[in-house]
């Protein structure tokens, strides 16, 4: 049994890493002393200039782990061979909590992202739900745009300030929720979101652009609701429906 | 007199001429009935390939008038030589009107730009208030993004369906509206947007995402207000925050 909640406490800790890329993204997150770093990457292939150099000083001032990989390995540590520059990082987010968490959770109003790839829609949808008093984000492994530099970009900073619980799939999570109402933004709903007392466990579920919410997640909403929208116009941005849920009084 | 009406007219007609370019986008403006074309512009340097042919059978289809300039020329036609693939096209926006029509209104609630530069942005916030029950836009020449393609493109094709208020700058049109109310959004201010209620005759002024409301325009703001923000976010993205506004019940 001790050797199981070993295990659960390593795995919940390895859940919480994102691995970031490039040179500048690296200098900051090194320069930051608020962010956890569990490990740095650098590419044998580096040659040791001025950027590497300053990297390899801050991950020394803070006792940081420097691992050296070849090329290849680096690439696929960073998952962006075009874009990493031979360094990557791995930090820690004391954001991320495991979706699991919920079912304990006696009242919360939560947005649950299903197909969400665009990395400047994620970063925005985060930036905005940070400002509002909703509870935090679902996101899903399984079909969602990875934690990158872009997304911490369009995020301007807030990544790290909201509750974001981590999934391997939205499925699990939504069916473990028998007592909240789950609601499905759609805009063929005839409920408008500005018609609904939401209740104290509230999960508003928010498609792909093109997509909407997928036909697995639709069947465990229990609710469909839309935002009014005039002269028709047939959508909003992804990004501009989450915050006005976010920020619906 | 008459002379006068005559120019006034045509200033009017060319004030609603935007200038887009690129072969795609021309193709897809030639294609669209609803868009009235004024004319469309070709460089003597395009080989006459497919995309050529086809731009010229339907302009032909439509009777539209073709000019053909220098590459140079074009280029200053487009203002973009980057992009413009020798191709441009005067469109006529129909939902365009003159800033100087406000006065005459009995009411409204409207957005006022006072210097939004990215385009993706300024294409969001004409998506969200399209959709909303805002009564349109002011949009100033100066100090804000070109409607272009990329403009086009983050509106998601609902440019034409939102009244755009153009005018040379929004000092003018400020100054000539003692009995609105005149809202400068500013992270600063102690007032929610929550907490007020509009009047018959409000404005509501955003501004540049790094700078905030130019100095010259605040001064002809009567009111301040901010959007609440939790967890010490300090702004929200220029598009959300229109968004935020126009759907305000």
């Amino acid at each position: 049994m001790q050797d199981s909640q070993e295990y659960r406490d390593k795995k919940n800790y390895f859940e919480k890493i994102i691995t970031l890329y490039g040179r500048n993204v690296v200098v900051e997150a090194l320069q930051d002393s608020s962010i956890e770093v569990h490990k740095l990457h650098l590419s044998t292939s580096n040659k040791t200039d001025g950027a590497i150099k300053e990297i390899l000083a801050l991950a020394k001032k803070r006792d940081i782990e420097v691992t050296y990989h070849e090329k290849n390995t680096l690439s696929r540590i960073s998952k962006n061979a075009k874009q990493d520059q031979g360094v990557a990082i791995d930090i820690i987010s004391k954001s991320y909590r495991s979706a699991s968490e919920i079912k304990e959770m006696p009242s919360f109003r939560l947005i649950a992202l299903d197909g969400i790839h665009n990395p400047q829609n994620l970063g925005m949808i985060i930036r905005s739900c940070a400002a509002s008093t909703l509870d935090g984000i679902i996101l899903p492994k399984k079909n969602s745009a990875k934690i990158s530099p872009l997304v911490i970009k369009a995020s301007a900073g807030t990544l790290f300030k909201l509750p974001i619980y981590y999934c391997d799939n939205l499925e699990d999570v939504l069916q473990n929720q028998s007592d909240a109402d789950i609601y499905a933004l759609s805009s063929h709903a005839k409920r408008s979101i500005y018609d609904i007392t939401p209740s104290k466990k509230s999960i508003f579920v928010l498609g792909n652009e093109s997509e909407g919410v997928s036909p697995e997640v639709i069947k465990l909403c229990n609710k469909a609701i839309s935002i009014p929208m005039q002269r028709g116009v047939e959508s909003l941005n992804v990004a501009i429906t989450a915050s006005l849920i976010a920020f619906m009084s």
